[in-house]
């Protein structure tokens, strides 16, 4: 892991996600690390961002954490198929064309969330990126999403 | 469209949720409406809610609206499917088992977002819903949430 989040070098104009942006003060600010070929990510939420019964986390919160991971998680992979380092070289950017997410079982609050992905393809633009949500060592939700990289003109 | 929506029907014990719960008083308290074989849900997602550019909303704030607005869709077709009264008979109750989202095009904030459910499918306990997102009157995202009835007794 390095000291730096891949959320950290995101250029400034594409840091104000709600759920991963760091200049977002109201925001998660999730933060995920390179871990060889996976990406990782360490995550305590807020009660108040209770599921229908609390206790548990609301689905959509599960779908935020996976999708912004997953959007780190492919800069970071683009980056190493390219041989290229986040110090030196800022990340792509990546926008999510889709996610697909199964709910397994409720996701405990107060509970320290891993988030794991891997790139399941890397074809030219698009990432398809495979992910967990573990709480307590057990899966609680899987995620897929489509990751498009955007042209860096724009 | 009835004065109350499909939310303020569910048991206070089920009312918790970030999205869509009556009784989280921090959380988004989205309002589902009956519309013959359509849910309807109109919301103004405050900016704070801001994807990695602002002036769009994040990712996940779409993810959970489509979710939240379908788990109330779906126990408002199970009721028309029983020809039941939502006045005189409780909802049931619906968890997500799987949701997927095809995000179109950007979300802008600060819209009233119309998000409009029906049900592909009605098989038992299970009911496949599909939704969309629009502002503007563009669709932006598009959802299609396996929801599942949840035990009474449980």
């Amino acid at each position: 892991m390095t000291a730096k989040a891949i959320q950290d070098y995101y250029p400034d104009e594409f840091a104000h996600c709600y759920g991963c942006g760091p200049k977002n003060q109201e925001g998660h600010q999730i933060k995920s690390f390179p871990d060889g070929d996976e990406a990782v990510c360490h995550y305590t939420p807020d009660p108040k961002y209770s599921g229908g019964f609390p206790g548990n986390i609301y689905g959509g919160m599960i779908a935020s954490l996976l999708d912004c991971h997953s959007a780190a998680a492919a800069a970071y992979f683009k980056h190493r198929e390219e041989g290229l380092d986040l110090e030196t070289t800022p990340p792509h950017r990546f926008v999510t064309a889709s996610l697909k997410v199964d709910f397994l079982k409720p996701a405990p609050s107060e509970t320290v969330f891993e988030l794991r992905a891997h790139a399941a393809e890397i074809k030219g633009r698009k990432i398809i990126v495979h992910s967990t949500l573990s709480a307590n060592g057990e899966v609680k939700a899987k995620g897929e999403a489509v990751m498009v990289q955007i042209p860096e003109n724009r």
